[in-house]
């Protein structure tokens, strides 16, 4: 399949680079989005980037892909261990799905250790700062 | 009370008979949503069907059949799991509330079998297939 | 299939309509036996009605339904909680098997949560009250 | 900081006072803001008061409040036992941020003992009905 | 009321002094009869005493002391943690029940701290060895 | 031996009778202490009977009663739950020990379902009110 | 001791080479039956062997088995996981006892994986298919 | 009612501001006081302020608030996380408790997080430093 | 497959009728290998058995077994609990699998009741002293 | 620093040599308290022990060690597993603090496994007798 | 840095495709190898790769890249969900480590979803086939 | 007995000194056997100390320590908390062992409390630094 591959980025990622930098580094969200069009670009490829706090909004988002994309990033952020409704939209998809986490999340609240989207994933990316997008376009762009 | 009864779907609800047919059968919302209200018209009642993929949106839904509704029926989807909110909403009303759920959540992966819905619900229905709808419908007509 | 719809009852349910009609209602046994009856025989079909308050009994008759009966409906009642071997014994079934709560489970003791028989039944129904054996002597109509 | 403080309320908190008076009383959520700012009059300061029930808007108003608010007074309802996006938003701000709930809810289920907020607040009131607000409100006035 | 009062013993009790006596002592179940009949033949009254290996008839028992019996000991041994059935027949009499068991059950293995009787019991006697049996009739013709 | 029985009550047991009596009963102490004594008057015994709220004492207590009581009750009350430090006193007595409680714990919150002392005891009594007092001290007689 | 061997079967394996054949393989009760008979009589015992679905009976059974079996086979199949009195009349016996199952437990559900019997028995066979029972039978015959 | 305010202070707040001052801040105990019965004066009521590091002695004064008292602060400090005893002498109150602690226990060790005390408590305040307790103070001088 | 039936033992069997007799019997593991190999050669088969207190040297041979050995006898000892490497190395051979305990597990410490293996083995045999060999070489034999 | 090193026993330690025996040897407390003194002389150093059966009363002398001590061995007996206002107490020392116990703790109940006071100690010895007061003062005189 | 980037391969790692293709793939750990060196050469880099079934060994390799390596690519396969010596060894690296595993462990068992490791690794990458080994070589080559 | 003290180092104790100071101190492996060895001089011992990160080389030791030490001193570091096969290697000895952990691991994460070889140890010593092995030295020295 030819389609974009997805980028989509979770609640408070629009702050990136704004807050904690300590963990999440000084990166903006333009960085991350110009990094992974580049990256996909070096393979012929295009991206579709995208943030919303919102849950619903993601998930609508996740079914727009659906037929449409070829691959899809997504970093979850806060809805990661919360939210099975994102979960079921991600399971509906045929296409590979990379779950990326900026920091890695094994050395932090305990909480953070269970992702309901790491079940419904091809492959799961943490700690490797903004690298870890770099990789998950990649990855996407070697599999379709 | 004779006011209409709500049938609320939850999240990825909109894709019924789209995705995973091996676990939700090949019947669409659509189908869902004109089966219920041909039970209903049985009964000489009338639905008021909507769905969607955003929890706000349902506790707004829920909190305006507080005084309108005879009955609501809710499949909850993804946010049966997860959401306190919804569930506080569903707590408000004063007529009863039947859960539906297409599948058999006992069957599934563990973290389905806890309901936040399920204790401010009058009952609960799963594994019925769509036919769960209609017998919720059913029931409810025969109470209000 | 077209042989009768087995409806089971568990223990203590001799006592329905006489104990604790705050959650039972006051619907006696041979009420809801009747009332399954009728609504089979509006479909055409028959019914096969026993109660036990012995586990060994109830695995007996689970096991004579094995080619003979076209569904079953069971009320496992305390049973449900605890009795691996009605599981067992429902799980070497072919046929549709509707799980029936009179009341809502979810919204009793914690211990009433946890059910062994749906994880091999077709479908459960809880909270409804009596009408819970219509939807599900319904169903299976629908289904045999 | 001479910002205003910001006074947030969860889902189903603009039915306070029209939903289960025994445990939230019958001031409705205009006498709570009327409160909210009669208290920081007191103090010569202003208060910026919102209700939703959407996780995402609830977000994207913490992070409005990000060098704007001097301070942050937060009824997460239902969101603060699941919300991990909403503690992530709260956590970016470097106001004092108080948490406040009208019920006592370590009285009520146990799923209510735990809050995702309060690891990341600076305080947290509950059980004093909507005097908690007050306290809250006259707190981070004395601090900015 | 001035009916009998039921001593229900449960699974293994009629090996009672033949097995294990350094845990359950060296008297027979006949001689737990016949200090419960002299118990209550000093107060005027009688028993009714019974031992079954077979929780159904266990629980046929206490339904046929509902409107007979004037108080009801059992001693339910084994089926103490595992019989939500004995519980739920137990739970509909409305005379007082003592739960007795020979042995102090909070010296033993883990599993046998939890009973599903206690919860329905007016109360509970352990480790007493057979005195326990006195004790449970004494306060039943006392109430009775 | 023929030391006196002791009989120990743990805090807020002082005010039997004026506090919940809907749990409780409207017995005070100086009944249970009037109870013990003429019951063990009945087997020519003699009680020493003491109240503390404080810990220590109650363990300072258990060990006068080392070499001197030839048994002894105690109702630890809130200290059943969390004192090892208590259950350590108990231990090292060679007489045996009956623990008592008014109220069934078993009914009552999850965490009084858990006792440090019940596994130093010989037996336990819970739930028959007051003459729960008399039916340990019986026991202690009829052994010592 | 020269007595039979007991081979007790538990709920449902009357039903053994009917049902889940990919499972418990198709040999049946009778084959399991002449396979430890011919597998005693090979060292000059003989066996006594029984099935019943009823707990009761079980418990019956293995009580008569006192002072007169040699040796006793157990598969408790669903009794396995839930029968605390099952496990206690196991615990009266003073001949060596082999749990069997045909089935290997440790690969299917969870809650299969745990066994009230094992703490009593001798040792646990599992997984050899019906020469689970030829083992037990042998090594029953090698000890008595 | 117009008796006095317990302000009751548990083990270890003698060293406030001697100890640990980047969890407790630097006020002393001393201040604490003088700060409740400001407040208190400003509502023309009076404070009675006591501290201790023995449970045994807070549960006496627990006890004399009974019938004196119009209301009671107390921040139990290490005995919030241990003690049923305190907790049941709260519960005999009938005029309204307030729990307060000076740091936000839930940014603490897990250990923490639970309190027996706050089960029984009309509100509970953590977090905001030593105006917690004045916040508790104006709290229950606006309730009696 | 006629190749060899691998007989492996883990850590501390070496000591094997040195150490803890009363749980171990006094057989030497040099008994075990002759007893494995006569039981082999009645059957026409042979043995290659090892021995080793080092998981990694364990895993080498498990992969010498692969197209080589008909089947495969091997007590993991300690390893049994701890060791997911072992488990993955079984896990690859495509023969049969006896896991076999000297010792009922079962009746030890908690901790040994859980086994990563028994979840690749085809069986599993504990209690039956080194007879639980011996039938595992039978059962090996009579499949390949 | 040179003030004295504090010996602190918790309760049930005045029993010492006295109780259980075969865990705690018959060394008496005076013994210990000899035992350090001789130890702490032979570097020049004082020591200060003090036994008590009550909670405050050790946190009193906690308290008073501060700015007085050299350093503190502390045998906090049952307070050990149930003492959060000890451990408080303990972490308001600036000098090195060594917890004792006599019996190698964990290997007995599970509940003395967990110790509150570990987390603020230095060092923990456990299982070597009296000789772990020495080691303790021991390692304190070489610290101080 | 400039030293080599060592590639270390936990147990079972040398059969990588010979075993289970349908999780792990056919590519051959000397694929990986290959894969690694020359994704390392691209940017002027080298690796150092080895495999062991040896915990012992891997600990012994990773202390050798102490002050040699410029990074460390793990994937520890069976050892990451028990092996605390070898994330110890791993701590003491002041170089980045990358955790790769090649199948999605959140797929798999419920074991497979804790690591040891990931708590000091610079960060994780699972499910992306032998692409993760590139993109960790990826990463740790932009950051030497 | 007089044969000589084993001092066993488990995994990465030969960089001590080297790695993590700041727990672990400056003091090398070198310095701890020459403590060990001095102290047990004073005594007119030797020892023999040896250091693997293999935990199969550990266990080796420990069994040539059978018959040949008089005690042994071990600190099992990363395999304390997972290993069964070392605990059982040293519950085959009969002389006294002593488990020392140079730092305090209650301190620590949460996995470090947890030890597999406590509950074979006579004795346990945690956070005295390298101090630790002379206690341990003395003790053993004392002993034999």
């Amino acid at each position: 399949m030819t389609g974009p591959i997805y980028v989509l980025n979770g609640p408070n990622l629009n702050l990136l680079g704004l807050r904690e930098p300590e963990i999440y580094g000084s990166a903006t969200l333009d960085d991350v989005v110009e990094l992974c069009r580049r990256t996909a670009a070096e393979a012929g490829r295009e991206i579709e980037a995208r943030q919303s706090n919102h849950e619903g909004e993601l998930i609508d988002w996740v079914q727009q892909a659906r037929g449409h994309a070829s691959g899809l990033v997504i970093n979850p952020a806060g809805f990661t261990h919360t939210s099975v409704a994102l979960r079921d939209a991600l399971a509906t998809l045929e296409v590979p799905v990379v779950e990326v986490h900026i920091s890695n999340v094994h050395r932090r609240e305990e909480f953070r250790r269970h992702s309901y989207v790491s079940g419904v994933a091809t492959g799961v990316i943490a700690g490797l700062g903004i690298d870890g997008y770099r990789a998950a376009v990649q990855f996407l762009c070697s599999r379709g």
